[in-house]
């Protein structure tokens, strides 16, 4: 295999790329002046030392935002800290961040369980979200939010950290939720599935 | 103009179809054996009449559904008659039927009104709407759930439907509710607009 | 089976038309003026008599075009009668005539035969098109142009007719023709087929 | 900026790609092994050099495919020199290859000339074509062919070439063409275009 190749191998990794633009991506690179080249090798070997993982939530922060190990969202003292949600991927947290609404804090699981996948294979923080549960317990924790999106993959995930958190649940009195279901922005009752339609109808106010 | 141009525009206005699907419909009738076109132009002729506008809930159904002027549903013992759902179309309550959870009446309003358009030009049931409360409140209503869509022109409607019933609302003590709003089956949250992120937050459960 | 359910069955037999959609337009004749649904019936009950079916083409045209059994096309004394274009629908004639450049005559076939069934049980006008090409021999026809859609069912129109029409062909020294395959308005070659690329490679010009 | 969001600029200029998938590719690269983006910046990094332009045609190919400054296509002595194909990019050419009925030689000119955009200002490679072309006049070079996608940016440049090319075509008696015009597959004639239409006339055959 040429690295011609190879490098498109990578591309077709990258999250929604197929073969064809894994191509392009690379016929795009060969056309780039030198320079460019150098700086995008550059910012990909040194992304890693230059993000951090927030030792709290997870998500990961540009070191250059301070000199801590803890993200802006965990160290703010403004935040509520009665609060937290639990998401499966940084951007979501960028998601809830631009509605303004949610002020507590967040913690990013790293992905979700599909279906027909074990819990146990898979790569997800379940022990760091109890550790860091527990850090916040001592700051007043009361409630956790599932934060996971309204598919089978998103639901069998909240089932997960339910089981997960159990005794933690139980043990300190808290309360788990989840994001409310309803008629989203667009929906037309007509084409409204039945689910959507319980949940709305559940839900009014 | 030609009885078959003649016959184009009125396809043209059914709902959703161009001036090119309306002429694949003539052409279509065109190819229909004789009989076919005699009883579609029999059931056209006949529809309003073995159709039956129920005098409650306005919504149409089939006379040989019984001798009565209202609906199966205004007419069963079993409905929750404390509950009233506006909706805009027909298609609307079959949708919420369909989902088997509802069990209160409905009403049908026959449109919604669009945000640039004056509520006095409109041809909804306006009045037909109060005449209807006002007969539910002899079997006990007590909450009228706003059953639209999460459209502007849904959410012009409900805003016109509260100002229509204010007084009945303050003189007979009724509750007012919209359907719930929320993430629907299928949202991510990743792609979920600021205004569904804060109903979801508001509506955890 | 109700009135309103036999209507919505009847539109769901037009082309391209769902059970949804078909619903939907029952529920709109509902709300139709008295009127209207009364002229959308006659229209429908007269079409059949208002319009003629061209004894030559056999594409259907208004009885007020004039008092002939044969439509402007077949009759225009300027059209060039060497020609004639074998198509599958009216809606192919009205598409190739708005490009304005045909001058020919047409055949219209009635449809195309699906590449899993048999031609003897379609009902495609194979006899009327020996009979139109038979008269225009007569005219000077020289050439017989396939003007069907590049697809499956549309290629195996193609072979059908040639193998109908083999003896004619012969015996009038006529030519048989396709329409000419290459890259169509918006094709990139980045994404077109090989069977396109061949198309475009040999007819070069 | 931070090294993420530099990262991110970088990734919102490869083909096709916007912002919130540029991001995406970001965190992409976090959650990646250090192996594995080590790799990618050497690709990155080495592909120039390990990739050559061929001085011919002007298409990138492996080093490894040869100790030549030629690629494999211009070396291979069965490819037919009577024939040039002037094209936008590498992928055309792959395009084309993959249809296995081009048996002449490439050029690459390395994009299009919007239509709004002065030929001057562009970065193709108006000179290396000529060069190219000069070259190949030695070996029988007969006809030059377009191959440019039937759009308005590919017909700007298909002019571009004609009038670049217009003293060598002239003066070494050669044969300009583009690729032939008509229906691609899965045209509906229906569907069809008026130009298209009129091109499918033009090259029956």
């Amino acid at each position: 295999m040429t690295n011609l190749d190879k490098l498109i191998k990578h591309f077709e990794r990258f999250p929604g790329i197929g073969g064809r633009q894994a191509r392009r991506f690379a016929f795009h690179v060969l056309t780039l002046p030198d320079a460019d080249v150098t700086e995008i090798a550059e910012l990909l070997t040194n992304l890693q030392s230059s993000v951090i993982e927030c030792s709290r939530c997870h998500r990961f922060f540009s070191k250059n935002d301070g000199p801590t190990e803890m993200c802006s969202i965990c160290t703010d003292g403004n935040r509520d800290r009665s609060k937290l949600m639990v998401v499966e991927r940084d951007t979501d947290v960028q998601s809830i961040e631009r509605s303004g609404i949610y002020n507590g804090l967040y913690f990013v699981l790293g992905g979700t369980i599909p279906l027909l996948e074990s819990a146990e294979s898979n790569k997800l923080r379940g022990g760091a979200l109890k550790a860091s549960i527990d850090a916040q317990i001592t700051e007043d924790l009361t409630e956790i939010i599932l934060g996971f999106s309204v598919n089978p993959d998103g639901e069998n995930t909240g089932r997960y950290v339910e089981t997960l958190l159990k005794e933690h649940i139980a043990e300190h009195n808290l309360t788990i939720t989840q994001l409310g279901r309803g008629l989203s922005t667009g929906s037309e009752l007509e084409y409204a599935d039945p689910e959507t339609i319980k949940n709305a109808l559940k839900n009014r106010s």
